[in-house]
């Protein structure tokens, strides 16, 4: 299988550009897809993925502009600024619209004016266009070169069109128009072939079309596209105006991204971070979150610091202290991560929430009965003290429904909120878990072992 | 938007079915896409969705059939059963095969029999081939009909035949075979549309196919389909026979499929489990998890316990102790979660683990320095002792380089050991930045306190 077979690749590459055999080079990779260029270049060691770049650059514009396409703007992030603005501008210009004004808004303002202005006019403005719309919306993400059609044409005259027409993305459907360019009905290309070449578009087409605003969020328009079905959504502006397509290549690619983000996002990563972002901004983009986490920190040692002489009295307490707060913490962990991915897949809303909440307290309750006892059997054993047991036993099942009633309620909360579930929960959920923990736990064990 | 209608769309047919008013709640249904009356079962309390399913199956086998592939196996983990064995052969009977052996393989054992033994012959058949595969490979959830043309046909031929032949699934692609089934070659629709028709296919077509083998997995075949942006694939046999297609509507499945699994298997989640997933059965699922935890847990109470002295002497060690590992899971697990992702996105491989373990390095001590000096400084001002905030960032700077060093390597260790890297990973991450918080800040701690 191709992509199997890039690492191999990348190595005879890498030789290739080190030697300066740069025709060699160039005679493997022109061989490949773009998407194995792509990961070819992603498997290069970083100080060779320029240069090799630009191999591909200098001979072949198209497959350099594809394969950049294909490697993303996440992994590019690196590469674009070290590239020449005429160069990024001959590159984007090849591009797709829509992945072009992907790659743009990542630069930063100053050197996207002189790229833009590098460009020709009429990719420029398709891009600048594109860019009006705000990030992650149907009108950002969509390609504004549609195959649309007049609704007086005939089925004849549209097959015509469509062979004269190579350069639209990948045609799935026809989209028909009015004389105000408003879409008013669609035909599948298989409907197409179905039909006598003398009817009319108006007579065959389907006028009940299934479209979205340019304004709408690219995760609903993931989740309509994927339930439903479809190849591809057209893109209407307040008017009803047919300004773009959406296909579902890009729908693919949103539905990885909102996987990330929301992975990433529940662990206090920056979106765009990937395994080869640079340290330096790594570190930057993950201190904020750990700050938080050092903040909630505090707060638990503020709790046990309540219990500071007891534990000086007793301190067995503290050997089993962590225990509590660990296992209460993974329980809300797992809780939350239902609950996130349920609102993501558009299963969880407040309305079926009850039913929800009511099952996470039956297994947090029954799961810290279960961990509690065996915890309380174990420390037993080993200390020989059923005291310090019991507390464990009492102060897990506790820990576990506050794990299951915050893992529940608090991504609902956000959300209501239209703050990103995934966001803030698990440091909310955390704290929880902390806190009720080591309270729970330190006052239990303090009371049974002064007065049982 | 049809999405966010559904949810009043539930509570009126909700009233209508408690009022037995079934034929009222069926004209509302039947009017609805099968995706949305998915929705609306999914909206409606627990106690209304068989009886509602059942109020469209009597009316409206196809809709009702429809609507139960868009809930999805996951969600009709509970409905199904309550179904009569006759009643789930005439649904499966109207999927296409891969849907309906995704929903066969999960019915127990005698039950599946059963409603194979009642299913109509032919699709009966359609579905055990299926079920040969192992689960999550190509051969498991492609599409048996796939639309196939001899080398010798005419372009003529080949629209005539597509005209005929309207129950094979989404066709975006004329797959071409030889006398003996083998797939020799491919052509898109567009290009059928513009080719004479009475051009040969083994003129025109184009015969370096991409294809995929029965026994690939499915999630080889995502990334393959995704980074070459195609709409189908066709599969087949070690002889290279054509037996099946994977269209793009199942390869977004699969994505969202996987990137939960990912999800869930970092916090210890069965991946069949959402939201609605019975108690008694997420009890079961999440137990074993908590159990894991519950041992590495024991681990670091030993490791306190061997303290245990010296936090009698001194009980401000306690105070203290649980922030340590607390910030370095935390950091651990930032790691864990680029890397995880970075493999399931096909981005990280041993090839380039060095430059991301040496990136994840200088990422770990230096947010470990920053958070160890703020760490520091708050406890000094705090408890007016600067020992323990020297210990405190000692601690914190060696913990967050553990991080690192075993967020890197443990996932690409276990898909080496072709362990799923998500699984297990954070076990090994969160026990070891536990055992090496708490050892490094208490033995630092306890040296500081006696010699300093």
């Amino acid at each position: 299988m191709v992509l199997t077979k890039t690492p191999l690749l990348a190595e005879t590459v890498r030789k290739l550009v080190s030697r300066g055999a740069f025709a060699n080079a160039h005679r493997i990779l022109e061989k490949l897809h773009p998407a194995d260029v792509a990961q070819v270049l992603a498997d290069l060691p970083e100080a060779y993925r320029l240069k090799t770049f630009r191999v591909v650059f200098q001979r072949d514009l198209n497959l350099a502009a594809a394969a950049l396409g294909e490697f993303g703007v996440e992994r590019a992030a690196d590469l674009m600024p070290r590239l020449e603005p005429a160069e990024i501008s001959q590159l984007l210009q090849e591009l797709d619209p829509d992945d072009a004004a992907e790659f743009l808004s990542e630069l930063p303002e100053e050197l996207r004016e002189r790229v833009l202005r590098g460009m020709r006019t009429r990719e420029a403005s398709d891009v600048e266009d594109l860019l009006q719309y705000p990030e992650e919306t149907a009108g950002r993400i969509m390609s504004p070169k549609v195959f649309s059609v007049p609704e007086d044409a005939t089925i004849g005259e549209t097959i015509a069109r469509l062979q004269e027409s190579p350069d639209v993305e990948m045609v799935f459907y026809i989209y028909v128009v009015d004389g105000h360019g408003t879409l008013v009905g669609v035909l599948s290309l298989r409907q197409l072939l179905q039909r006598r070449p003398e009817a009319l578009l108006s007579e065959v087409m389907v006028t009940d079309v299934l479209r979205v605003r340019t304004e709408m969020d690219q995760e609903e328009v993931a989740q309509l596209v994927a339930s439903y079905n479809i190849l591809a959504v057209p893109v209407v502006n307040q008017q009803g105006k047919l300004v773009g397509v959406i296909t579902v290549d890009d729908i693919i690619d949103v539905i990885k991204e909102e996987a990330t983000e929301d992975m990433y996002r529940m662990a206090g990563l920056g979106v765009s971070e990937s395994v080869f972002t640079k340290a330096s901004r790594s570190i930057r983009m993950r201190i904020p979150w750990l700050t938080v986490n050092l903040a909630t920190a505090f707060l638990a040692a503020w709790v046990v610091s309540l219990f500071e002489e007891d534990i000086a009295r007793f301190a067995i307490l503290a050997v089993f202290m962590p225990m509590v707060p660990l296992l209460g913490g993974n329980a809300g962990n797992q809780t939350l991560t239902v609950m996130v991915r349920g609102i993501a897949l558009g299963e969880l809303s407040w309305k079926n929430s009850r039913q929800a909440l009511l099952k996470e307290l039956a297994v947090g309750s029954a799961n810290g009965l279960m961990i509690g006892l065996l915890i309380a059997g174990v420390s037993w054993v080993w200390k020989g003290d059923p005291r310090i047991g019991l507390a464990l036993a009492l102060a897990m099942i506790g820990t576990m429904v506050v794990a299951a009633i915050v893992g529940t309620l608090m991504p609902l909360t956000l959300r209501w909120l239209k703050v990103d579930p995934a966001l803030a929960s698990s440091v909310f959920v955390t704290t929880a878990t902390d806190v009720s923990g080591f309270l729970l736990f330190l006052s239990i064990g303090v009371t049974a072992l002064t007065h049982l």
